[in-house]
């Protein structure tokens, strides 16, 4: 139990440290969250009436319905069903707390998301969330929006202090990668996305590393940065297999380029593996084997709904921002066969 | 040139008769719509000056930048790329419009639908799009919505006056099936939807019409109803396929349906053929031939569109609801093999 300043208005944190427990742990009692056990209930509980805790105005909304009820998300490209997974993740979560949420899709239009941000946070929504379309994230700051929280999803934030929630893009990318060098390939193609972007960097980073850690030379021939066009990964493919000395396998930063790597391997009958990042809904149906690297997008949706909600219950917005990670795991789809 | 009764303040469609143009036409000509040649802009801005035709407040609104810019989508599952395509249908004609769109997801749940239309309602978009959860479509009413245009999509609109754009369900399924026909199949197992929503029953009626266009009797044991569970399609194929006399091919009414189809088929290798209802992203990577009803689901979500921004651009709300039908095409796919 720790000491408090006396004559200071309790926060959220105050009571968790009380409880000696976690304040999402406070705030999902305060919640009626059915993950929190009826004995931890009771010590949250006993510790918001021992500091007389009363939560803010917009946490008491929240809990009598004079919230506007509604959380807005913000994604790129809502065709993906990456987004939309996402989307259903962030739905459950505020579904489940009596809200619901408003998408919006910028298609990687940094004016449509800064006009799509505003458009939400002028029509009373809670909070919003954001998978940010580029680099400049000074529109999301909740210092410009009237102080509305802001979560954002699939990228932490640059420049500006809010929370957020991550897919390990290292942690996959090295392991997709030393499972290739594994099963004995030593030049794998690289179909990357545009370096400036922080998942492409960070899926670099992650093939690199797991290269260098087999002792791997790293080719910047191998390593290709794949345009966001329909096709393009597909040419980059043909160019990498139809080269002199051909890499013996490849390895796709995303669900795009793994699928247009694909192609392109199906076209020439190549023998190359193919690995890649993100999972591709129905690729257990296709003719040849893949090797994908998943993480569960509901999840990444619900993590970023709750540190969203979170913020929206605890007036104690100083708190330190919080970066989430979300693992992955690498996933062999193999053709089906007859059974 | 029709004649217009005397004081009468004009209306778009008095503007459509004078300039001998469709209503449509005018409004595209007042939005700046390319697909106008300057010939007929310059007709049909004649008989605006004329008339001396001025626009409503709403519509003055969306040229000058006082309109709220966003329209609000409802559909019922966005993991479904079927929605999601819809979306940027809606989405790129009112990007082209100057407007965004903010989208809601229903689940499938009534309770959810009538909250989400509110909350947009309640938040100055301009109209609603709204792809209906069940039959009961009385929240959708403009009347009751202080006149708020909106346009169903997918379903037409059951008890209301209002626009809606549906695919031609009837006609595909009729297509597909005398497609199987065709090929020799008598007995086809039918995997539908639920009897009581309106796309499943226009998609077993077609399906039914081919068989008697062609002398086939109508087999009971053959048309059953799908639940929306995960895995349900799947076990009525395979009890389909495991019966004494199974069916030579399997006509499935939806693409889940379709999957689970393929599912049950490929397991079993079982010689039936297949075929279903919407477009299966990515089946030419499958192992197996499908055949699918395909239409244009991004056209769907832009016709939608269209009709909303002239039911906002025009004051003329006493207008005949119309019903737009997006036509189909049966489209094969075979296994992608070595080029």
């Amino acid at each position: 139990m720790s000491s408090m300043a006396p004559g200071r208005t309790p926060t959220m944190r105050d009571v968790a440290a009380h409880a000696a427990v976690s304040p999402m742990t406070v705030s999902r009692t305060l919640r009626g969250d059915p993950r929190v056990s009826p004995e931890m209930r009771a010590r949250v509980l006993a510790s918001v009436e021992e500091l007389r805790y009363r939560r803010n105005d917009l946490a008491r909304g929240l809990r009598t319905g004079r919230s506007s009820g509604l959380l807005g998300l913000v994604v790129t490209n809502l065709s993906n069903p990456f987004y939309s997974e996402l989307a259903l993740g962030v739905e459950g979560l505020a579904s489940a707390n009596g809200m619901r949420v408003v998408i919006g899709n910028t298609g990687g239009d940094l004016d449509r998301e800064r006009q799509l941000v505003d458009d939400m946070a002028s029509r009373r929504v809670d909070g919003i969330i954001v998978v940010p379309a580029g680099n400049d994230h000074t529109h999301l700051d909740p210092a410009g929006l009237h102080g509305l929280p802001v979560v954002l999803a699939t990228r932490p934030p640059t420049g500006l202090e809010v929370d957020s929630v991550v897919v390990d893009d290292f942690g996959g990318s090295r392991r997709a990668t030393a499972a290739l060098v594994e099963r004995g390939h030593r030049r794998i193609g690289f179909l990357g996305l545009g370096r400036s972007l922080w998942t492409g960097a960070e899926r670099l980073r992650g093939h690199c590393a797991a290269l260098e850690e087999s002792g791997l030379p790293i080719e910047d021939a191998l390593l290709r940065s794949v345009p966001p066009d329909a096709g393009a990964a597909e040419a980059v493919a043909l160019e990498l297999l139809g080269a002199a000395d051909p890499p013996t396998a490849l390895f796709a930063a995303n669900n795009r380029n793994t699928v247009g790597a694909y192609r392109a391997i199906a076209e020439t009958g190549s023998p190359a593996a193919l690995a890649g990042f993100d999972d591709i809904p129905l690729a257990d149906l296709f003719a040849a084997p893949v090797s994908v690297v998943t993480y569960d997008t509901g999840e990444l949706g619900r993590r970023a709904a709750e540190l969203l909600l979170e913020r929206i219950a605890d007036e104690d917005s100083a708190a330190h921002p919080r970066l989430v990670t979300i693992g992955t795991t690498l996933k062999d789809y193999r053709p089906l066969r007859p059974g």
